[in-house]
């Protein structure tokens, strides 16, 4: 995949460990003032302000699991994991300040390999002004592991949980969903191709946005500044990382209330409904339970409405029940669904 | 290695990943008032006083290139994996407070495998009054994966680096070096010897020690203490990860100085001398480039001397000299050899 971008080809054993993390970190300077020290010792150190908290979250990518490095490129691998990892952030009402990154990394990768994995997490750290603060960095017999946690500021009255959302609160949605399964419905189909055929050009026109939505996610970070400047407290939030369905299904049980959402207020992009039909999945199916978009999910009060209907960035989706009336899809003939939570199922066979 | 324990066997699916994580983390209430918000948002919570800074430190543990199942209980790596994470903090001068967990785990493991796991994270948890905030549970192809992230506090004028050793400052070790490559030695024999004998009883009698030394190691927090009432603030400090040698590199070339350690002085259990023996390997290698004894290493000012030498868990084995004068072993009979740092190097194909 990169050998062709990058025909030197240097051995990690020729840096060594600590040699390795020095030369893949050294473009990544410290921008934040609560970042007191960075990488290069047992541990790193930072302090916010006296009124802020800390927000922490992590995640674990595993290849095969999470990615497949036949369709993944390294720089877009880069940049998703860090991007998810802020997008935890950004579903805490948060601002993130810090990331440690570990990677296990198996010996047939050359340093050049590595150096694109991480100059897709430096243009992550740029755009959205992270300091990459420590980490670890091991060799795998096991395949590309990354392991990113991600530090966070808020003030206290600032952070919305999961579990504030109040019958009548409206539903939200930042902004069209399905499109980053569509796009690895694709992906997957082009690998498939490609092992077939090696000489095969894919045609991949008109299909660029759902790839981008699969290879680039972009967490919502403007979302959480467009609603403090909106003067908007969202009373439940979540970014949709398993599925429609799933984070609903969250912010229910922890707010102990229901939902209806409306079939016809999902919001789609035209290509993730084509690719649908090409795959023969409804579009619908695919926000439920695709996941990967990394929109934010939230809920507000209903008098919040006016500051919110004229904003193309916010969409109404439904809006919170009593608990007993349970999770439902209100289709476009009016008929009541039951939503069921399946998207989070990593462990199931059938998925 | 766990079935005979647990006849019962459950099946991962059958809880689903965040039922999983419910039912792992249970048992693990929060202790800490820092924990304000832990398990079941998109991120966890915490706040430090004012006077506080922030510590954070990151490990990946992955299966074939930091432990193997066949030797290592399963009990006995979940609490290893947070013990080399606090010994981390331990190493800043600091108080470990919360950890951060991410599994990732194959399907072949029963429900049953993973509470042996976290039994051993929530023993070290408890004895060292940490609390388990947040993390991920995911599936993976590629063997078993690791990774724990850990947060600890310290005020601004207690945390030591790496950084500050000067000339004549005296160099501590909290405990014996070497035992617990010596204990990988005798755990990787019997596993060959179990391989060409499943019959086989393996007699590790006078062997405990060291083989507890690689399986349970202690992060010295008990030391960080014990220099706090003694009114002593350590120059620089490092935890033994990757072997003695190793870490007096990071802690000259970060300060700028030389040293000088005595072949004589350097700490040894007998079951260590018996064991490299055993195997035709000098104690003082096993002590310099074995690694994972997580003692601190660290330094003092010369006129500390007097409250650390009636100390039993502090043994000098050297002095801080001028960096031009580099790094070096002073042998038995007065020769001086130079020393260098191969233990870090988990690339290199030879290690």
């Amino acid at each position: 995949m990169f050998d062709d971008k990058n025909p030197a080809r240097t051995e990690i054993s020729s840096l060594g460990e600590f040699g390795l993390i020095r030369h893949l970190t050294q473009y990544f300077p410290l921008v934040n003032k609560s970042s007191l020290k960075g990488v290069g010792d047992d541990a790193a150190v930072v302090q916010y302000n006296k009124d802020e908290q800390t927000l922490i979250s992590t995640d674990l990518l595993l290849e095969g699991v999470h990615f497949d490095l036949a369709w993944m490129p390294l720089q877009h691998l880069g940049y998703k994991a860090v991007a998810v990892n802020l997008s935890d952030i950004a579903a805490m009402n948060g601002t993130p300040q810090q990331i440690l990154v570990s990677i296990g990394v198996s010996s047939r990768f050359p340093v050049e390999a590595l150096e694109e994995l991480y100059s897709g997490m430096k243009l992550a750290c740029d755009k959205f002004k992270v300091d990459l603060i420590g980490g670890d960095t091991s060799s795998s017999v096991i395949g590309l592991a990354i392991s990113i946690t991600v530090l966070g500021k808020a003030k206290a009255d600032e952070i919305v949980y999961r579990n504030g959302a109040k019958p009548n609160d409206l539903i939200c949605v930042s902004g069209d969903l399905g499109g980053a399964y569509a796009g690895l419905l694709v992906l997957q189909r082009e690998k498939k191709t490609f092992e077939a055929n090696p000489n095969f050009q894919p045609d991949l026109q008109g299909l660029e946005y759902a790839i981008e939505r699969q290879l680039k996610p972009e967490p919502r970070l403007d979302v959480v500044d467009l609603l403090r400047n909106a003067g908007i407290k969202p009373s439940s939030m979540i970014d949709i990382s398993d599925g429609l369905s799933s984070e609903l299904y969250h912010i229910c049980s922890q707010s102990g209330t229901g939902c209806s959402i409306y079939e016809d207020k999902i919001p789609f992009d035209f290509e993730t409904s084509k690719i649908a039909e090409e795959f023969n999945v409804s579009s619908m199916t695919m926000a439920l339970h695709g996941g990967e978009d990394y929109e934010l999910l939230f809920t507000v009060p209903l008098n919040d409405y006016e500051k919110i209907k004229d904003n193309n960035d916010i969409l109404v989706i439904g809006h919170i029940t009593d608990k007993n009336e349970g999770l439902n899809l209100i289709s476009k003939i009016g008929q009541s669904i039951a939503l069921k939570a399946q998207g989070w199922d990593s462990f199931k066979s059938d998925e």
